[in-house]
């Protein structure tokens, strides 16, 4: 891609309610722009960026086995009547009438209607178990979006539906997925804890599992051990490791507090994003909408559900709220929008022109994506817009053209230096590696 | 996949409002269920055929040089206020409130958000041309959905705009496009035709045209002639080349009439249904919504538009509307959703299960997608079950197992016969070829 054609610009300024560097770095280098509050458009990089969490994602469910499918975003009031969340929900979820007055809410979430997809095509054990997915457009209706994709109110989302006729089924399901959030999480190298949660109203206290990112920033607390694997969230410790807490005073788990766990280790509070969630739902869905099958000896039961949740939007703003310095976005590899970024350090130069089109067109036939600056643009220019967009290898075509070399960097700091074009493209394979998400 | 945990059941009654074809065996296969009038699943054989047309959309606009974003469902009341359709678009538009009372509409196209985007990123021509397109889901409350996918209220697109600084320039885009539609369509194995059509009420009489796939059950009337080019929907050829009809009387424009174009052919009509448009939108929005930009000489200038969609539901549903016999669907190589179906005759059969199971092994590590019907069903059962899935290369493991041979049959007529399994595989991939969409 030639970067005088790439649609979407970099910022100086942003809004200053920005207050998250992951909502201001993702509209300077021009990722995303705010439509509407909470609504917000993926211009070109900023999708190139969530295509390549969608791959792995979609990479990661199918090795787990589950079955992809798309289920619609409108969805009749009346199922969500059944399952008794109509009004449950709140203003959170949004409603609309159609043309004759029929009632609709807006999904932002679907165990409704995969429920009562499940109940019309299974009827036998011999189908189960199954587990389902779709990344899909969701709708709530936040009383105060904010920190750009963190917090939206219309945000892209993997939502995934697990039935089993069985308790040792459903944990089975559960783990499969858990592990499959694991392995997505660490691909999409997010720093991250696996911490125990309450289910809140739709699963079994105890029993769901909350994947937190790390980040100063974060609307959640974590409560972990520095000795052993006691991890939950500050709600989940205080009412059921801290119930004295909860009684008097919200907030009495402090850091250095003794781990109610292995009572050795120190506690550490820290603050996180809610990327990934994996609850057990049991059975609330599937009696109410009738989700039932016969076992192998022909008894009719209840389905047992697991339901799991990554917000991609979420995950890409999460990424970037770990990954960047004072200068910009420093992304993974595996996510990165482009793999190299070429810069010619004068535009006007002949010989840096020619050589960063070859390289451009060596590192395309070699199957990389190239971002190739040929803008008209002052050196220092390039390499501040460079830095803001935070592709992780940049390839510099400077002085050292004449003798048909380049300067390879790394945005993340490890050490580049000057190859010849041929190298260069050898050490850029070297790095992406065999088994690149290229 | 094992057929055995395919989420999905082939039925054998459908709805008798199921009026369309390509409604039933989508049904009946297992392709699609409905939620809500208009509104639909895509279980995962479904999903699987809309990925493959998704993705072939997304190589060949690419390759015309079109950039993909992705848009909010979301849209604000404003912007449509300001362009002048909030009033005009009808009922058709769904429309809401959030909890705040702020109007908002589900967006059935995205003219207002793309062009106050680009209105606000792009000031210069160095920016330009630009095409920018997304694969999207589309709201459009129809006073009367139906057949299935063909007429939806919520239904997946794919919409293309381009920006251009003169009418030379919106030439060039428009053309692309339009090429890019024709491979699209030929990809996916439509048989179509290109037709004049009037832009109604947002493009230039006269400069729109319409992908319209020929099938007895569209909606939409196609006046063609038999000796020259000439091709256009029975508006436009109405009001354009047969005036006298339109101050009489609809309709008198009829078979065998002379074409208004070469005088020498019969005009022909023919049914069909709209599977893409592509119109010149000249400055409508982007006088409402501001879009300019300065050209090389300083001077500023309103944008040129061009926009550009196909209806990627509604083209998987005309697919199946013309690839289908008494039997069932016949999809096309580039959307099989597995490249082959493996059915072993006899499920007891322990020679047929293995070598059903190692040709399954055997295909999968050759990159193919197979369905293996491990079903413990009748032969005829799993016969008729293929026939309606529609697969287009079905091995079936019978007797000749015996001998480690295959039977080899096509789905849409052509000559099979039997193989060893190596053969086989190399039959499919003959047929696949190495330019296979897989």
């Amino acid at each position: 891609m030639r970067q005088s054609t790439l649609f979407g610009s970099t910022l100086r300024d942003v809004p200053a309610e920005a207050e998250a560097a992951s909502h201001r770095l993702l509209l300077r280098g021009g990722y995303i722009r705010q439509l509407a509050a909470g609504v917000y458009s993926y211009l070109p990089l900023g999708w190139r960026v969530l295509r390549r969490i969608e791959r792995i994602v979609r990479e990661e469910l199918d090795r787990a086995g589950a079955q992809e499918l798309l289920m619609p975003a409108l969805q009749p009031a009346e199922l969500w009547r059944q399952s008794g969340r109509y009004e449950a929900y709140g203003p959170e979820l949004v409603r609309l009438r159609d043309r004759h007055d029929r009632e609709f809410a807006l999904g932002p979430t679907h165990e409704e209607v995969i429920t009562s997809l499940v109940a019309s095509e299974i009827g036998s054990y011999r189908k189960l178990p199954v587990t389902l997915y779709q990344i899909q457009t969701k709708f709530r209706d936040e009383r105060r979006p904010r920190f750009g994709l963190l917090r939206g109110r219309e945000f892209l989302m993997k939502d995934a539906y697990s039935f089993d006729l069985s308790e040792e089924g459903l944990e089975r399901s559960y783990e499969a997925m858990r592990q499959a959030y694991n392995r997505i999480l660490s691909r999409c190298g997010l720093a991250f804890k696996l911490v125990e949660a309450d289910g809140g109203t739709i699963g079994d206290a105890g029993g769901t599992h909350e994947f937190i990112a790390l980040a100063s920033i974060g609307e959640d607390t974590v409560v972990s051990c520095e000795s052993c694997d006691y991890a939950a969230n500050l709600e989940q410790a205080q009412a059921r490791d801290f119930p004295l807490a909860q009684t008097e005073n919200f907030g009495t788990v402090a850091d250095n507090d003794a781990c109610p766990r292995c009572a050795e280790g120190k506690l550490r509070l820290t603050r996180g994003i809610e990327v990934g969630h994996v609850f057990r739902l049991g059975t609330k869905y599937s009696e109410a909408l009738q989700a039932r099958a016969t076992d192998s000896s022909g008894e009719e039961r209840t389905l047992l559900m697991g339901c799991y949740g990554i917000g991609l939007s979420r995950l890409l703003a999460a990424i970037a709220e770990q990954r960047h310095d004072e200068r910009g976005l420093v992304w993974p590899q595996s996510l990165a929008p482009y793999h190299a970024h070429i810069i010619p350090v004068s535009a006007k130069n002949e010989v840096q022109r020619h050589i960063a089109e070859q390289l451009y067109d060596r590192l395309t036939d070699f199957g990389f994506e190239a971002l190739l600056d040929d803008r008209e643009e002052r050196a220092g220019v390039k390499f501040n817009d460079s830095d803001l967009l935070g592709i992780p290898v940049r390839l510099v075509v400077g002085k050292e053209a004449e003798q048909g070399k380049v300067e390879l960097v790394f945005r993340d700091g490890r050490g580049g230096g000057v190859y010849s074009t041929e190298e260069a493209v050898n050490r850029l394979q070297d790095y992406y590696g065999e088994g690149t998400e290229a």
